[in-house]
């Protein structure tokens, strides 16, 4: 407590998502007085088919 | 913002989210007052052996 | 099935949750083979004070 | 009507999912006031990759 | 571990609560091969006017 | 994009949620990949009588 569900696309690497889920913890832990073991992230990776922004599906947008 | 999950069982083609996606977006700048750029769509599918109703998995129904 | 949430800001009208949570349905039984019946749409509707983009609560943005 | 939705780690059996939403769902039933057929159980798994307690990814804590 | 969330409407007692909580929680234990103290659940209750089930607010559905 | 969705008890200050929307915002521009306009954290305060631990309404837990 708290739980943190990020909702992102996939295909980040695991050094990324090592990254992610520390900071984000300790984001947690600095701002509400809660300590570590007590925060959970879970990320929630959708495909690019599976995820839009503006109405169209990230699969189908120019790369960035 | 606003940001929309929508939890499904996996299948759907890549036009039918492809639709799902815009025409969600599009009801949601009729009626939220923001524009399509604003708005995101996730769909979190999940396999049939992953989601139930009535206590019962989808994929231990009788085919609909 | 399937299960929408949409995260917004408090303060849409009556009139447009109403439309909102038509226009979804309607989008979702039109895209994803399903009826109107086992469509449910949840706002979570949040306080300007409890949500950000770019890192800055929407209380502490200059009005739109 | 109500939906649930569980953040797990990956690696449930079917026998284990089977009880999951059958069990969760007679929990609803008995203290919500509802019917089966309204509850709908949502499995969102993730990898070990993806999910993190303490600031640390699973995959990367000591086996248990 | 598991994170329950469970989104339905307002309305229920503090009994209702305590036992939805508790039951959901020995299901999770039962089933998920975790102890109770892993696993939290949040209720994310919403007004009559924020939600919907075939495309009505259950604000604006005949009484049950 | 992408989305982070924070479940935790009501009660937090605003400068404890505006410190926790900016380093949770830090934390996702740094590790995966993308720039602050794009990334949105909504807080879902719950009650004490509305989320549990090991089974037990935090309303009814003894003071931390």
């Amino acid at each position: 407590m708290p739980e943190v569900v990020v909702y992102l696309l996939e295909g980040r690497s695991l050094e990324q998502k090592r990254g992610l889920v520390k900071d984000i913890t300790q984001a947690v832990v600095k701002n509400a007085g809660t300590n570590a073991d007590q925060v959970t992230v879970s990320l929630v990776e959708t495909p690019r088919t599976s995820k839009a922004k503006g109405g169209v599906l990230f699969s189908e947008m120019a790369p960035r």
